[in-house]
């Protein structure tokens, strides 16, 4: 025993997790840095396993749910540049058009068909439809959207190029805050009624 | 004169600025890579000056011009991780809203008054109205604007965190192109009658 | 519409994919360079595709199977920090004892259960059984296995933090190549016994 | 309204800045980490703007001035990867011949014409001389150096690829100091009487 | 004295170590970050030298010893993304094929002669033997290995690209710790009788 | 074998070095990319291996030499972010005042005692004499200088955290290029007769 002890610390240099980066899950209540959450000092198995990843509830506006698995909710993701999140989609259901700051992503589809795109910074547009067991790629920051493209549930699994994607949906940013309706409609030409409408549907004031 | 080129040979490792990377001039004709173009073979201080930083032309719609220094029309930036441009605003000019994927934006006020603001991921907004001398970060994939909030032309250097920030205009992506009316309404929630009226400002199709 | 084209001009800066870094579909007939492979200088929807993320064939002597989506199947990922591989196990199968160089790994259950594990350079061992919709993290290059659980067939989506993750198999590092059977004895303490009947079982040499 | 926050969760997965990481304002309180400084808990607009950008007191030796931007005045920009500052410079007015350990730098000239350069590692000199309007990059770590080459006062704007770049002036290195004078003289092969005469200027000692 | 002062103010920005992030000595009392130690708020001369990278003890059933300055050891390479150590070999020394995950390394021979190698990704094995001033590449995450090739002791000087490079020796791994037999014939086909004859050695249990 | 191979292609997804990037030997003579040289297409273990560490010439003025293991001696090197480097010092030998914009260093005294120091960006000067196993870290883009301490000759292995760390010596920076001696003056205050007398030395013309 004693030289298992002498090659750990030959060659390991730690008997501690924290010293040794191998991993550094996420201590939430401590403030982030630029490169994460400061690192817990000691973890165990439950630390590294994420067990609410399900169907989520579609019982909404725009028919979908998103289940994440981000740093927030899945400790040990951070500083690993890597998490993911689970879509669901009612018949009919919709991600509105939104974007990622901080990540690429890859959408698989595990359930159903799916129609998904985006539009490039060269204001290309990819759009396709994607059966189970296909993939597509949505370059970081770009708008993009996905719908229900057939006549049952669609789910698909997101993978994120960050351990925290961030996320901005258009109409959220338009209409859900108190981003005035002035500001609203010079910054993007919509008709003030239009504005006033979306405002009431996404509970924006101003 | 040996002992010079002895001490270079030593301590430069080279003769040729190819093979010593402090720089990285692009060179555009080759194909780009994830790290960004390959390098010239050779360079003079002309590639590492950039002299067309004037007023643009703000005779259109919105009333503005942005004059890029990027990597594609300053190569010398490539690679560094920086460039700049510059924003003009005539009197009643606006930049719609719009993101950059993949940089951190800086906009210092050089001439007028300029209101600036942007949406969080958490969807708080952020506005300001900026003085000459005064400057403003827009963080990197969020949607943000200006637009001119004086009584006279506004001007602003932009300060990018990438020599290739990207720029996507919601109203652009939305409606500058061939995405069909009915996918904008389905992610948007716009009216049909709206959608039709933008796309034939910004000249899209479908 | 010539003021769509002004504005694209203005904000994006560019009307072709290859020169707005948005993304860099590789070019695998070019040599690579440490960020990737080069850019295809042109797209379609096509190439954001992957359409093989199949049920793979199991019948072999560890009864998995792992379908990848990297770089070279997928040129779609290249320069993003990402990509995926769908594992499959039949009823006792196994993924031998590996490492990925160059990514973190997230094992996401699909079907069945799946008992997985890693030992950290703490020398600390990190095993758990998970079922399906159940995630758990590998850290970048720490050695980990996988083996179905359950009485049925089981799988797994694998989600890696590089385009090009690399694999090492510990037996067939040891057993599947040239490398001599005295020094693998040396290295490891293995009996020559043992070294004997593992490299014909992978075919190694020497 | 109940939908918005709804949606806010799915997709923004949270509610408070700190734990989106569209940008981390340094709390200039706390001890930095090799990433910069931690985040501060809560933000307003007023994090994100800087108000000192002003011309400086070119009344000193040099006869010029440099307003920072940096992070340790302008925490917002903190993890950006990015900041900047104003160089004012008298009629003959001269910034000492320096470098930046952390970032590549673009100026830009805003009032008069400066004449600037840098020498690579390959010992070749750039040297130039920028009117209003013009811009020169110096790649990092470089020396470098501007002067007034005009008869009126020259302003430019300075962009860093770094929100802490550092700063070296050869002088100061040299014989502003405790630096020993045998120490200068014997790695600058410099005379003893000129470095007695630079450390009287720059208030060195030893 | 005063003009010295200014300069710094305006060129420097900074009288304190701290807030120029020229380097950041590890505070080893801290909590980490993904990218390392917090900083020591002062240091001196001594905190950038390390003193004890002499002959290790190399009486132990491997004959060598490794003496590591990482930041642990050498909290001065905190966020530098370097480090090294010490290897003693003694007549017949070896070190066990092991792994760095977080590392690519050189190794430099200083006295007599070791025989050292590799296996890639795609299975290849690369060995060679150095004599003093020879320098052989392991890329990071790869299996290798070393042993004393000559007639006398050898030591060499291992180069780490990461300031924890961290470390995992396959025979640790899989036989100095908890992890069940069970698990480690399954996972690599050893048999039984040599699996409990190295948990023996190297101190496993289950 | 036909198992191997099968495997080999499930979890290395290679049969080749170049698509498995593992390592990516510099192709020296195709352009670099802002990430390195692009890779070489097959390579052997002599790629891997750098055989000229030897003590250098150091019958020169300054009685030092460097002998490098930069990227553009040693391939291999190319994207790993390390590099290396031999110094000899003759009795009396110095290696004058210098930084490195791209890496920062450790010196580690292989033989002979130096003193060696650098200055920070806040002007603080660390100097210390190392003895034989002693190791000194200098940040990146610093000045810095070393010089035999001993009556003997004195050796160093220096590391670098990239793979072309580049180097500037003021010397040579000020009086061993074109930059004219007016220039020289105006940015460092030096006399004219200082200024032509090492310009003599390091045979800089203007």
């Amino acid at each position: 025993m004693i030289f298992i002890l002498f090659l750990l610390t030959l060659l390991s240099h730690s008997t501690s997790n924290a010293s040794v980066l191998d991993f550094c899950v996420a201590d939430l209540s401590s403030p982030q840095t630029p490169s994460g959450y400061p690192c817990k000092s000691s973890v165990t198995i439950k630390d590294f396993v994420f067990s609410n990843f399900n169907e989520g509830n579609t019982s909404n506006f725009f028919k979908f749910s998103v289940t994440p698995a981000f740093v927030d909710q899945f400790p040990a993701v951070n500083g690993l540049g890597i998490s993911t999140a689970r879509l669901d989609l009612d018949i009919g259901g919709t991600v509105p058009m939104h974007s990622h700051r901080g990540a690429s992503e890859l959408i698989i589809v595990v359930q159903g068909r799916i129609t998904a795109g985006f539009i490039s910074s060269a204001n290309e547009v990819f759009v396709t439809t994607l059966s189970k067991g296909e993939i597509l790629v949505f370059p970081q920051g770009l708008l993009h959207f996905e719908f229900n493209a057939g006549k049952s549930k669609a789910s698909a699994f997101l993978i994120f190029s960050s351990s925290n994607p961030g996320s901005q949906v258009v109409d959220l940013a338009l209409f859900g805050n108190k981003l005035s309706s002035a500001l609203v409609e010079k910054t993007t030409l919509l008709d003030h009624a239009q504005v006033r409408k979306l405002k009431a549907i996404f509970g924006g004031s101003g």
